[in-house]
Parts: C-alpha cells; structure tokens; sequence
C-alpha cells in the first residue's frame, strides 16, 4: 500500500488524510475515492468547515472550553457554583460531564494530556491557566477528571503537585467497578484500586 | 452524541467530517479535536489536498484510471496487450491487480458498482464508455474483475448483457477456496460455488 497512484494529487490527498489519528493509508484511499465520486460540493464544505474551524475557532478565556463569546456559558452562568473547577481533558469530556447532571461547578479544559511519547509536556497544556485561576478565584475544590490511564495519571500528579502550595482541596473521579460489571471480567488492577478504595457500605446510602 | 458543541465551527467540521463514510460523530469529533490542537498548517494542507484533489484531478480518457496526462501510462505503453480489458471497480483494484504481475492486459475503471440502494445505476458509472472501447477498438478478451457482493454480481450480469451483441469474450475472476483457508471455517456459498466450479485435478499442472 505504499505505492503511488499515478496522481500527486491523489497522493497529497491520500497522505494528508492518513496523518489523522486512526486513519490508516487503506482508510484515506478510501476516504479519498469517495470524495472523488461525490459531489463537488461535499469536498469544498468539508475543506472550508476544517480550515475555518482551525483558524476561526475562538476558547472561552476563563475555562478554555469551545466558546464563540470570549467568556462559556458554563462560565458565564450564574447559577453555577464557581467554587469548584472540575478538570477535563478535551471538549468532549465537558460535555460528558455535563450529561451525568451531577456537577453543577466550572469547568477548566486542559487540550489534552501530559504524554512524553508524543511530545506533549504541561507548557502545551492550560495548567498554567489553572494554577492563575486557583491563585485568583475564590475557588475550594478541583477534580481532576482525567481518564485512568498513564497519561492522565501523569497529569493528575503533575497538576496535583502543582497546586499543593494553595488552600485548595484536590479530589479526583473514583476509581472501581463500573455499574453492570461482572467480577470475573473485570481485570486485576481495576479489582486491586477497587479493594484498596473500599468504602463503608452504609455511606453509600447517605450519598444516595 | 447529538449534542451542540457551543461553537457552530466545530459543530459544522463534525458535520461535514461525519458524512465521510465509516467515520461517525464520536470519530468525526475526535478527528475534529485532532485538528483543532494540531498545527494550523495541518488543516490547511488536508483542506487544499482535498479541494485540489477534487477540483483538478484528471483521468486518463481511455481506461477512466486516475492520470496526469490524458492517457494512463499502463494505456500508452506499447507492451501491453490491448486486446484485453480488465473491468474495475475503482483507481484502487488496478493497483492490487498490477501488484499481481499476471496482468498485461490494459483496464477500464467503472468508478463505482451498480447499487439502488445507494442511488447508483449504470448511468453513473463509466459502462458507456466501456462498451464504445469494445465497439470501436480491437478487443478479444474483456475480464470482469469485481467484487464478489451483490452489486458486483449485478454490475457484471449488466455489463455481459450488454457485450452481448459484439464478438467478445467475456469472462469474470474465478471463485472458489482462498489459499490458504480452511475448509472448516469456508463459508457455504463459497463452498458450493467452489464445487460447481471444480476443475480437473490436471489442469492446474498445465496453468502453473
């Protein structure tokens, strides 16, 4: 699959789909045929939707979620509890977040996790956006709602670390079994944090 | 998933990603998130590629195979047998026919399969153009080399009904075991096609 196809421009096409995350050549060949027998239009609005959200797209500059006012909804909404941030990893997760209908704080979007195999260190990151807000908002808590995985372990310390100098409570997402699991498929790690995280049978009544 | 973004932008790019085929809304917004923290540059090439891609490509007039100039190199070469057309889908299956090497004959892309679910009928593809090649030039042999699916089998039952009428032969891939494949695990359908099929146990001495 690493031959050309005769075309530079098929080729360029090709190439520049297949640097995307998951799309393999095969997928971008694929993509590209069926660009190529569909309607011109579909081609142009998809190239001028990518470029202009790329180039057009405006953060919101207290959370850094996806905002076309210079200050989120979320932010900007009275009724939230502005004590508490709750910190995510990408745009996607404010909205998951937000699906649960359990947090009604702010929120502190991050743009991605610490990963030294890609070559993303906590200056690509708005960590030191978070610290400022933590040093100059009233706020009392920050969950880090990172995915458990390296990464986003890495992140939670790194990020842990760095608050430690305020009076600010730290708490992360609690990890065990999900709901509807069955013991024998769940694997040993996820069990282990589950043990080691125990919690009093009768709390969970009061938290219910 | 059907959830705005807050940002009509990224709302637009996950609309006009999700329409590519096979990529859904979850992977159409992880892809959009991909492009929004990656290089602006990034988006921009993947947005002319595409566009250049669509609005400039050129096919060879001959065989329908995507080419710079206006005939293929495999139609202008003088060592090909141009007495033998091989039938395809896309751009796509000349290449994995050539990586063959047991091919010397030219081709002619169809650009699609018959398919009304899909809303596609002989006339969208390039059947026309295919029969004016056997009309008018010299060719003995035309190979039907399409997927066995449905809409290959109904692109080729269209396309031998309307060879028909000229003194050609027109012959499709043979169907049957893949090498290597397990009896056990062979689908019925191939099976029975490859007992229908059979050869005599000698010939295959003779071919190899």
């Amino acid at each position: 699959m690493n031959e050309s196809f005769n075309s530079p421009l098929l080729d360029e096409a090709v190439h520049q789909l297949s640097r995307l995350p998951g799309i393999g050549r095969r997928t971008a060949l694929r993509l590209a045929l069926h660009i190529l027998r569909s309607d011109p239009e579909m081609a142009l609005s998809l190239a001028d939707a990518l470029k202009r959200m790329r180039n057009e797209m405006r953060y919101c500059s207290r959370c850094h979620n996806v905002s076309d006012q210079p200050v989120c909804p979320i932010c900007s909404d009275p009724r939230r509890d502005s004590k508490m941030i709750c910190v995510v990893e990408n745009v996607k997760d404010v909205l998951t977040v937000e699906a649960t209908a359990q947090y009604r704080g702010l929120y502190h979007v991050l743009g991605g996790l610490i990963s030294p195999i890609e070559g993303i260190g906590p200056g690509d990151l708005e960590i030191g956006s978070l610290v400022n807000r933590v040093n100059n908002e009233d706020v009392r808590e920050v969950i880090l709602a990172l995915s458990p995985t390296m990464e986003g372990d890495t992140t939670n310390f790194y990020i842990f670390r760095k608050l430690q100098e305020f009076p600010v409570k730290v708490t992360m997402l609690a990890r065990g079994l999900s709901m509807g699991a069955d013991l024998d498929y769940t694997d040993t790690l996820t069990l282990s944090r589950s043990i080691q995280g125990r919690v009093l049978f009768s709390s969970t009544f009061n938290n219910a």
